[in-house]
């Protein structure tokens, strides 16, 4: 009889990796597999913005979720350092959501509102006091909601940190292994079939971003999910010209150590194809300009993209599959998928144990949108 | 009603972009997918050597094909820079097969007989001859058939000039789509489904490589392939150490232009993993100083892996489906991808087309090896 | 007694390695030094147009040599490619001087005049007919010269092959040798202190590009020469978009093989900092889908920088040092390098060698724009 | 009038960017040059070792300055991440001295007998002890030295720490300024030639690493001072598969963050050409298999060499010119320079203040080891 995993994981992004670190925390025999490189898609091309209230409605249940996931940054930032002396490079200077129009000013004001009910600290700063916080943004920044407790991370050290720990751990890594289909019997998952074999676990989750979906559409059931390109460059200043993370509608800021500057991103929905265009460059650098008009002195480094999973009604998919026990799905992060790594870990590690949650998981259920296939 | 391509062709290698580069210049629409970037895998890694007689036994089926295709590439070198403007880099400086001790020296002077029946020209070099010509080659070296036919290209090249030679006559070629799917309909194929939809066309041509296997598996049958990896290196010297290609059972040197060499190539069956170890290059760097002593005074450049596709009995698959009418394959080359392109290519074709081959093709037939799936 | 050199060479550039080609094939012992890596400054950031006419006044003594040295290629490609396997992928297909507006359409017109009398053949196209022959240019293009003979070269592949092919005719080549020194005695140069000692030679040709200065300040005089940056990006199409090679004031277009197009090029005098920075690129940027719109479909590819020499009048120096007799020197050839090295080559192979010449190299003479050093 | 500096630092490596570091903490208008990048010599090719006891000799003169110099590095890591953001990933994991043969034990257990008399922390090791701590390593190690307080840092960061936390403290730094000359004056320094014109400064530090006698020459007096070039070459491993960095004679494994393991260095006297030999290569891999059989199932990374700077008696330079005021020496850290850069950025900032100290750096003083310039 051939050995039986208690979890199988398929996906070695920022997802498959912090419920491969929680899992392993838990005991029992773990297997990873990746069909290419680990952190090699959309982990590794986040900016890491920990932007809790910058991208979401506060009212809603996403925004619950990042938080509590928010939260658990500091405690994990050790944690990795310890088991895989890997440094996530946790940087909490907040985060300026910037206002370039009467509209914009409007609304923001009523967001810092209702953000504040929350008990989530949001201020607004006049033009004035952002340039006094950040002299390089533009005179034409009307104001800011000012995030203080917004952070951001290095996104490929994040994946490797949750990768190399749970490795450490005992959980067995296997790179440039492609699951081609699941074995489904008597309404239970019992293994994957991949190009190096087959893999006996009652537990197998799916965190395979934007390409879940190939593996899902095997159960008769698709997910509402398709892939969003973000492309990316970066600059190097010599002296910090930033500190806080810049968030426009149109383009972000994000600035990193040693100088360097993160502009993104593009989105570019329905492609899974991660060449970078001249438009997507074109229009990041325009943006960019406006922001922050001193970036024009900086040092050109280079560019990148990333095939982000989007899902219908914009919040991931965090459950079992409706249909196969044991079959459980974690994608559909959008943009958020480094800041819900850690709450996702936990979550997807509770539900395989069979562990009770507090947390009200019903918009996130897999059965919400789904489609059969003929 | 959806448009209906004339012919669809799965892979964007080597084998793929000359079977589209034949077809473009026989008219219709024809569609090629490649799931990652155009020649990113086997094809973008291979040495390029046109090695008829080194590598095969010269009564054999395929030294009979190898030897055709060979004769087509002067041809198709103008025809490619005619209309991409690229230069395969076809160099025809013959090729030494060397001979460590006594037992290969008898051995390949009974190959020399073989070949010369079949009309090749192969001759025996004494190991003070063969240093005559290459003098860096080592005094261990008992003397060598020279092959005085065999020459070599720049792989990437020869794949890039097919396939853009093809764009210019009109092929669409599609990158990062995948083909998750056959559509197959009363006994023949009838389209794809792939991460970007579907594409119709009653042609399908699966030039997949190594990775062929998992879209066959739909049809209910498997070939007998798997894939085998292959680890290079490269240095570089400022005068040409080496003019002829040097292959010996264990590894080769290929000299490219600037004062490249090219050193492969690791056998490493059963792994889709194209990461090079240690292991690898440690092997092939004892192989290539025992070879040419003087490599070590060469800069070392870098190191690179490919997976290629090996069959059952080491014969490649070029036909149609023993079951499904309009599916034609053409993989299993294993390392004579670059050399048998241009054959391949032209048969494939011919098939799509129905015209009669004056080739003996049975030995190369999809149903001779495969395995009936339940 | 030390070895003596029958000529040294300071430079590992386009220049350096024309001149080292031609003294190789008259014979004699000859070394070569470059400070850092072959062809790792301007002449590997060139995007190898050979714009006779575009760049330059039909009337000028630089016009002729320019002229003479354009005719130079065709053989020159035949006998690098023998002696080196190098391609320098000469295209011959004409350059278009595109004119904006209507200032510029008056002023081309009366260029065409001017270079018909000076035997060139130079046409001109309406708007119309340049989108005829370029249908993505923009249509706010009103008119263009079109230099049928201009083409182009692969600027790096030049260079090495103009040096390995001295290598392969016996001239020595060190890389990572810095000349700190030139030894004079007696009104005559005899050799140079390096950082890997002494070399001896009654001959030294000074071809450092911009950083030629530094040297001959040791002399007592210094040339009025400096160094400018031009920044260039280049992008990736998947159908040709381009043929013919593009030129406007601002900005030119550079199509290359296998679909790459070079966006060059800045000019941001007086600094030897080689790093692209964002106003450069955002500039070309801006320029690039001025002139082809549909550019921004292209795939984004790498920028970089070359530091190219130029000089107070715009010619470029070439002759012997008014005081020190042995002592060459052939810089200053600002964005004409590549079009210019096969005769730059030629000339001082035959000033070391005593050869009159018919040319008139007296706008050249390096006597003429120099400062006495205190 | 033009701008006088307070104090001009020639070099951006680990030594200038400590002397930067230090300098800026106690006020004053500092310049930083650097010739190419920041960190793009020996400083960025260290592996990062701190090993005060395996590389020298404890009863020696710098015994007592490198282990001040390691003690440093906490508060160090401390500072540079609150100034700049960089972590410089200091580990106290120690250090192996191994033993392969009955030879190498006695003198190594001679040696833990000084370096206790010194209060270093040393003990041995049987070979089964070195196997529990390291269960990689190979039987063949018969016992070795651990050396409990040695350590490492990621020496690319560090230097970059420095220059930026400098940067960041109003030092302005310039990239690609080459210094031609040193300006001297009755017996002092005044200012620096550079390619970007004059600088004044009645205090000059150079701290050019093996560069730094091109400009020493200037003043009639050269330093015993000689380039040695050391290769290394990195792998990865999944799981960790050490975590004491290894010190063997010929060779020296240190572990990373991520399962990376730096394999160096060779040592290669006299020369400035930093490209990477198959020599080298296989020197190095065959001593790490040795080491370490298990290497071999790493996936091979990249490699890559620096240039040293090396003196005739083993010890840097650190001192004034015994000529000319106010000129600084700070070079021939050879493998040291990771290790001693804190105490001397510190030594020199003292000596620029005129501050007495209570070290004994008569064995480093500048005028000791000089030849005089005809």
């Amino acid at each position: 009889m051939s050995y039986v995993y208690d979890a199988i994981i398929v996906g070695g992004g920022v997802i498959g990796g912090s419920i491969a670190y929680n899992l392993s925390k838990r005991g029992g025999k773990i297997l990873l597999l990746e069909k290419d490189r680990l952190a090699s898609k959309s982990s590794g091309a986040a900016a890491g913005m920990l932007g809790v209230q910058a991208e979401m409605d506060a009212e809603g249940s996403l925004f619950q979720l990042a938080r509590k996931s928010r939260e658990m940054f500091p405690k994990l930032a050790g944690e990795i350092r310890e088991t895989s002396g890997i440094d996530i490079e946790l940087i909490n200077k907040g985060m300026l959501k910037v206002a370039i129009n009467e509209q914009q000013q409007q609304e923001y004001k009523r967001l810092i509102a209702i953000q504040r009910q929350s008990g989530e600290q949001s201020d607004w700063l006049t033009g004035e006091e952002v340039r006094r916080k950040e002299p390089a943004l533009t005179d034409a920044i009307k104001g800011a909601i000012h995030f203080a407790n917004d952070g951001q991370v290095e996104a490929t050290q994040l994946t490797l940190g949750f990768l190399n720990s749970a490795a450490a751990c005992g959980v067995v890594i296997k790179e440039f292994v492609e699951v081609f289909d699941l074995q489904l019997s008597k309404g239970k998952v019992i293994g994957v079939v991949t190009n190096e074999g087959y893999f006996a676990s009652e537990n197998v989750i799916v965190a395979g971003g934007a390409w879940s979906n190939k593996l899902l559409s095997k159960t008769g059931l698709e997910l509402d999910i398709y892939p969003v390109k973000g492309e990316c460059f970066s600059v190097v200043t010599q002296s910090q010209l930033l500190t806080t993370t810049v968030f426009s509608p149109s383009c972000y800021l994000v600035p990193k150590k040693g100088g360097r500057i993160i502009v993104g991103a593009t989105v570019k929905p329905r492609t899974f194809n991660h060449k970078v265009t001249v438009e997507g460059i074109s229009l990041l650098l325009e943006q960019a300009k406006k922001l922050m008009p001193s970036i024009i002195e900086a040092e050109w480094e280079r560019t990148w993209a990333g095939i982000r999973p989007q899902t219908g009604d914009g919040l991931p998919y965090l459950g079992e599959h409706p249909v196969y026990k044991g079959l459980f799905i974690a994608t559909g992060h959008f943009r958020n998928g480094i800041l819900l790594s850690p709450i996702t870990g936990e979550i997807i590690a509770d539900m395989v144990e069979g562990k009770p949650t507090s947390l009200n998981l019903k918009p996130f259920r897999v059965g919400r949108l789904i489609k059969q296939l003929t």
